[in-house]
C-alpha cells in the first residue's frame, strides 16, 4: 500500500516519515506466517493486542479450509481478545501457548490435548524468552514473527503501546520481523508508559523504584527498523466485557479486609496509608476495591497487574493518589470514561512492563498488600490457582504467585463455597488437601471468605488448620473438615509425623463426593 | 563477674572498654528466661550459634526436673548446634520454632505435637518478625531476649559475628534484651562479613549488588549498648560433623549436570564461567561441587547459602574466585583447614545476613543456577521439599523455594529412589503426584537423577510427564509411572480436562503400597 493512502490521522501517528512506505495491508503480510512458525503478540489481559493481523489470518483459515494446516506457537504476554486469540483456538490455529490465556475455545483445546500450553510466572515469562528458554530447539533462538499494537510511531521508530505494555518488550527483543499494527481509534497514549528493556545476566541492573510513580525508563519501546517488515492501520478499540456487579458475599469479603487493614494501622503495622495495593482480577478484587471507595483510608497508592474499573472510581473519590499496573483493562463503559477524562488521570497513571509490574524485587521492596481469588485454598493455606480437581486448566498462574510470595500481606479471598450442577453449595473452596498447588502455605498470611478472615501468621499447621476451618468455611462445611482434621491430627500424631496431619489416602474424598454425588456434602467418612 | 576475671585474650576481642562490665555467668542471667520467653538465636546450618547460655539453662531445666515447665518460643535464622537445640527439645523447653531445624529430638517433638513448628522462606522470615508478625499478640511486639555469638566486639559496641550471620540482624533489631556470647576459641571473623539490616517499607532500598563481590554493608552488626545485659565467654567451637563421600549415584548426577551446563555454554545461554552457583546442602551437592573441581570451568563464583568444605577444593583448584554465603559450615577437619588458611580464603568470601544471601531481588538479577535435593518430584516437575507422606517434617523448607523460584536455572536433583525398610528401592523419588508441594511446576527448569536429566523448559504438562518418566526415573518404576501417565491422560482427555492429566483417587496409590505393603513397588492396578 503506497503511504498516500495513509488518512490524515494515521499519518499524525507515524512520525517516522520512513515508516509510512512500510504501510500496507494485512495479506501483504500473510508470507511472513507459514505453518509451524513462532508468533509473538502484544497485549495483556484482553488490552493492547493486535487485531488486524490476527483476524485476517483466521479469516483466511476459514475461507480456504486451512483448519489445521495453519498451526502456531503463539507467545502473549497474558491474555488478548477473545475475537482473535479464541477464534483462532477454535479454527486449530494453536499448537503452543504461553504463558496465560481466557477464552472458551482455548481452554478447550488446552483440555482436550489440540494445544500444548504451559502457564509461568508473568513476571519471569518474558526473561525465560529472553533467555532463550522457549526457543532452545530452533536453529534461530528468536521468534519468527512479533505482532504489536501502538498508538504512535516516534521520531525514531520506537513505538508506543497502547493499554498494555506485558511482554511487548521482551517479544520485540526476541523477533526477526515486527509488524505494528497502529490503531487510530484510540487515543495516543504517549506519555503513560515506563519503558524498561531485559538485560541479561551477569550484567543485569536493580529496578531503581522505591516508589509506585519512580519513572526509570523511558515513554516507547525501541525498535530497530529493518526488523519492521510492514505497518498496519488498526481502527477498532479493545473489544472487553462489562463488569458484573459485587453480590453479597464479595461485599462481606471487602469488609473483613478492610477491618483487617485498619486493625494492622491500629497496632503499627501499617501506615495510615496502608502500602501499595495489589488486587486480582474478578468480582471480588472489585468488591475490595469498591469497599475502599467508601473507607476511611486516603493517599492510597497501587502497584499492581491490572487496573480496573473501581480504580477509576477510587481515583475519583479522592483516595487513590497513583497507581501503575501493566495494563489499564476497563469495561466498555471504563474505557469511555478513562479517554473521556484522560487528563485527570494522566498524571497519576504509569504503565510498565509485566516484568517490572509483576517483579518479586519490587513487590517486596514496597511492601505492596497482595489478593488474590484462589480455585480452592486448604486447611493449611496451600491454594490452588490454575487446575480444577487437579486437571483441569482454567487461565494459568498469572501472576498470583508472583505476588503471592513476595507481598508484605498475601491474601487469598474466594467465597466458602461455589455452586455444583446440582447443589448451591456443592464445592466447597476450603479443602482439606488442594488438588494442585500454586501457592504454598510458606506463602499465605490471610485467608478471608464471607464468613470470615483467618490469620494465619506465624502459626504451626496443626494451629492453621483450626483458625481456617473455624474463620472462614461455610458452615455447612465446617463439621465434615473438623472431622477430617481431627482424625487425621489424631492418626497421624499418633504415628509421630503429625506436623501437618493428612489422611493421604481420603484427602481428596470431598472432590471424590463431588465428582461421583454432584456435590462435596455428600461425601462419607467425616 | 568483675571484669578483672577476664583472660587477656577475651580482653583483646572486647574492643568497648564499657562493655567489660557486663562481662558476667550464664547463672547470672538465667532471670531474663522465664516460662514462655521469646528467644532469639544467632546461628544458620549449625554454625555460629550461641553455646553457653543454651547449655546452661539445658543443665539447669535438667538438675533442677523442670522438664516441661520452661518452654520458650525460639527463633534461630536456620538451625543451630544438636547440643543446644536439640537437648532443649530433648528437655521440652521448646513451645514454638521457626523456621528451621535439623536434630532428631526435634524433629521428633514437632512430629508428635510437643512443638509447634513453622516453617517459612529463609529469606522472608526475618523481614516478617521485622514487620511484627510473629509477636504480633504480644503487648510489646518484641523478643524478650536475644542471645548471639560474637568473635569481636568493637569500639562502636558493634559485633562481629563467627561463622554465620542468618537473621541475628534483625533478631538484634526486635531484641528488648541482647546477651552477647564472645568466643575466643575461634579466630576473629572480622572483614568476613557485609552486613545490611532491614528498613521497613515505604523507606526500603534496593539491594544494590550487582556482582557476587560486591560490598553494600558494614563488617559488624550494630547493637543499642543498653539493650546488652550480660557478655559471656564462650571457648568452644561450633560442633559440626564429618562429610559422607559422594557415592556412585550422586557422582552420575554431577556428570549429568556438569554435561548439561557445557551444553548451554555451547549454545550461548550461559557464558563460559558459568553464572553464580548455588548449591544445596548433602551429598549431591557436594558431588557436584566436586564434579567442578575437576571439570573445564574456571573463574566460577558462588552465591549460596551456606559454603561446604567441597567449596574449599573448588577454591584450591583454582576454578573458584569468589564464593558468598549466610554461612560457612565445614566438616571439622574443614573448619581446621580453613582457619589455617585463613589468609588464603578472606578476600575470596564474604558472609551476608539470610535476608540478602537468599534475596529473591539478587538471585534473579545475578542470574543464579539454583540446586536442591528434595523428598520426591512428581511427574508435572512440582517438588516436596518438607513433609514425608504429606506430613512428617524433616527440617523445613529452608532456603530451597528462595533460589528454586528465582534463580536462571531452577534445578532438582535426587536419586530416583531411596530404600525403604525392606526394599532398597522401596521408595521412588519420582511419583506420580507430590504428597506435599513446595516448588511447584511453574517453578522448576532441570530435574536430574543418576539415570539421566529432564530438561522441562517450555514443555506442556504432559510433554513434562514424559520426559521426566523417560530420564528421570528408575528402570523399576518407568514401567509403573508411565502407566500411571498413561492411564491419567486417556481418562482426563476423555473428560475434556486433560491440562495436567492425574487420577486424583489413586494419585497417591505408591505411597498407600509403601505404608501397607513396605514398598511403592508392590502398587497395583498400574
Amino acid at each position: 500500500m503506497a503511504s498516500g493512502l495513509a488518512s490524515a490521522a494515521l499519518k499524525a501517528r507515524i512520525r517516522r516519515p520512513s515508516m509510512l512506505s512500510k504501510l500496507c495491508n494485512p495479506e501483504d503480510l500473510l508470507h511472513h506466517f507459514p505453518n509451524g512458525a513462532y508468533i509473538g503478540w502484544s497485549g495483556f489481559t484482553g488490552v493492547g493486542y493486535p487485531k488486524k493481523m490476527p483476524t485476517f489470518l483466521a479469516d483466511h483459515v476459514e475461507k480456504n479450509n486451512l483448519k489445521g494446516k495453519l498451526r502456531y506457537t503463539l507467545f502473549v504476554g497474558a491474555s488478548s481478545g477473545a475475537e482473535t486469540e479464541n477464534r483462532w483456538a477454535a479454527l486449530d490455529m494453536i499448537e503452543r501457548r504461553s504463558p496465560h490465556q481466557v477464552g472458551k475455545s482455548i481452554a478447550k483445546g488446552i483440555n482436550n490435548g489440540q494445544i500444548k500450553f504451559f502457564d509461568k510466572h508473568l513476571s519471569m515469562f518474558p526473561v525465560d524468552l529472553v533467555y532463550g528458554f522457549y526457543t532452545k530447539d530452533r536453529p534461530s533462538n528468536k521468534l519468527d514473527v512479533v505482532v504489536v499494537e501502538a498508538t504512535d510511531i516516534k521520531e525514531d521508530g520506537s513505538i508506543v503501546p497502547g493499554a498494555s505494555v506485558g511482554a511487548t518488550p521482551e517479544l520485540i527483543q526476541l523477533a526477526e520481523k515486527v509488524i505494528i499494527e497502529v490503531n487510530t481509534s484510540l487515543p495516543s497514549f504517549e506519555g503513560l508508559h515506563d519503558i524498561t528493556m531485559t538485560d541479561l545476566p551477569p550484567r543485569r541492573k536493580p529496578y531503581l523504584i522505591m516508589g509506585v510513580e519512580d519513572r526509570i525508563g523511558t515513554t516507547s519501546i525501541p525498535i530497530d527498523p529493518e526488523k519492521v517488515v510492514g505497518i498496519l492501520h488498526s481502527d477498532y478499540q479493545d473489544q472487553t466485557q462489562p463488569n458484573t456487579p459485587p453480590d453479597a458475599a464479595s461485599r462481606a469479603i471487602a469488609g473483613h479486609l478492610i477491618e483487617f487493614f485498619e486493625h494492622e494501622v491500629k497496632h503499627g503495622r501499617l501506615p495510615k496509608s496502608l502500602l501499595p495495593l495489589q488486587s486480582g482480577i474478578g468480582n471480588i478484587a472489585n468488591a475490595v476495591i469498591g469497599g475502599l471507595t467508601e473507607s476511611n483510608f486516603y493517599n492510597l497508592k497501587v502497584w499492581t497487574e491490572v487496573i480496573q474499573d473501581t480504580f477509576l472510581d477510587l481515583f475519583d473519590s479522592g483516595r487513590l493518589d497513583f497507581a501503575t499496573a501493566t495494563s489499564v483493562r476497563f469495561s466498555p463503559n471504563g474505557f469511555k470514561r478513562f479517554y473521556d477524562n484522560l487528563d485527570s488521570y494522566y498524571n497519576k497513571l504509569l504503565l510498565r512492563s509485566q516484568q517490572v509490574s509483576n517483579s518479586p524485587e519490587i513487590i517486596r521492596r514496597l511492601g505492596v498488600i497482595g489478593m488474590n481469588t484462589p480455585v480452592e485454598v486448604d486447611i493449611y493455606a496451600h491454594a490452588n490457582s490454575t487446575c480444577v480437581m487437579g486437571s483441569r486448566m482454567l487461565n494459568g498462574l498469572g501472576g498470583s504467585a508472583d505476588f503471592l510470595r513476595s507481598s508484605k500481606y498475601s491474601i487469598m479471598h474466594t467465597p466458602s463455597t461455589r455452586p455444583s450442577k446440582t447443589d448451591p453449595h456443592g464445592v466447597s473452596c476450603i479443602v482439606p488437601m488442594c488438588t494442585h498447588v500454586d501457592q504454598t502455605e510458606h506463602d499465605l498470611d490471610v485467608i478471608v471468605t464471607e464468613n470470615g478472615l483467618a490469620d494465619v501468621r506465624g502459626l504451626s499447621p496443626r494451629e492453621r488448620a483450626r483458625v481456617i476451618i473455624d474463620k472462614c468455611a461455610h458452615e455447612l462445611y465446617r463439621p465434615i473438615l473438623k472431622s477430617y482434621f481431627e482424625k487425621a491430627e489424631f492418626e497421624c500424631l499418633r504415628k509421630g509425623m503429625g506436623h501437618e496431619p493428612h489422611l493421604l489416602f481420603n484427602s481428596f474424598d470431598l472432590h471424590k463426593a463431588l465428582e461421583e454425588e454432584g456435590s462435596m456434602l455428600k461425601v462419607k467418612g467425616f
